[in-house]
């Protein structure tokens, strides 16, 4: 059975919990303590060298990292991952504008929040995290505004990429009330067979 | 025929570059003055709201954006692409690795020592980029002690990818002597029929 060594508050190992719920998939689920130094030790980084979570054990001994190219092995089969190439293309096109434009600011100013302490240095970084990930989100609005989902009429991993940060935002002082189409795409995928919480075990 | 919307001196553009005279492919290359504006005009972000560049122009009026993504567009029905879906998620998981984990730092590294004068605050970043451009340097290293690509014995879009921005690190201030295995990695890519180097129009 397939199995999932991530921490169950980062989006990221979110993200493979979503689509394996969505598509039915058995698999289990290893708990990694990574405040704790549960990626630094020598049996974690004989899996992934990089020392990060999530990391998908295929069969034993046969790992994948990287949650996006995560999403894409899960779903190459699936309804999730397009038939047509050029829609395959933009499905990619958000991933990477996921990990470069959305990620380092939205996820790393809710880390900055939920795990630093009040006098913590980094916290001089939230303002330049909140203005840059506002500028993802209005990129999203935008698209949203005259598309269901990322890809336009059909769901697909690009959505759950997505999905993992943007709906937990307001844990990194994003407000999302100035978004009225993104928060509707938040419900739509809300409201899907299998969904799942973040903080689901 | 394909159009390239891109700036030369940016690895990220060099990548699609790179790919189409490898693929050897016929396109129109549209060179862009990001510095003077180039990418904040109405006509530019019609193509990409994001303000970016590289832009591909499949057809009047049909864009791709993010520059690894316009990589597996161009190179799906190619051997640049794997044929079994593990190595193809392994293609992805180096590419989104490049994005997050090496192109943040050693891109960064490149652009601020190239293109910001000599007293710019920017300058204070450089000695925590390079420290973080080292890790993703070391860990393609240990890869390539074993691999003669990333995908292992097959060259493949990853390889762009990382090829990019790698070849000209000494931009950035890092030193490639520490990583042989890396520099021989270096000049197997050169010496592909097709290879162009950075600087070519």
């Amino acid at each position: 059975m397939i199995k999932v060594y991530g921490m169950t508050a980062s989006g990221n190992c979110y993200k493979v919990r979503m689509i394996l719920e969505l598509l039915h998939k058995k698999y289990e689920w290893r708990e990694i303590d990574v405040a704790g130094g549960g990626t630094r030790s020598a049996e974690f980084l004989a899996m992934n060298p990089a020392g990060q979570v999530p990391v998908l054990e295929i069969t034993p001994g046969r790992y994948l990292t990287e949650s996006n190219a995560i999403l894409f092995y899960l779903a190459e089969d699936s309804p999730l991952w397009p038939q047509s190439r050029y829609e395959r293309a933009h499905v990619l096109s958000w991933m990477f504008f996921e990990q470069y434009s959305h990620e380092p600011y939205i996820a790393v100013a809710r880390s900055v929040q939920r795990f630093l302490p009040p006098q913590h240095p980094r916290r001089a970084e939230l303002p330049t995290l909140v203005e840059k990930g506002h500028k993802a989100l209005q990129l999203m609005e935008n698209h949203l505004q005259d598309n269901a989902y990322f890809t336009g009429l059909n769901f697909s991993i690009a959505d759950i990429a997505l999905y993992a940060y943007t709906h937990c935002a307001g844990e990194g002082g994003f407000d999302l009330v100035p978004y009225p189409a993104l928060r509707q795409w938040l419900q739509r995928i809300e409201a899907k067979p299998g969904y799942v919480p973040m903080t689901a075990k």
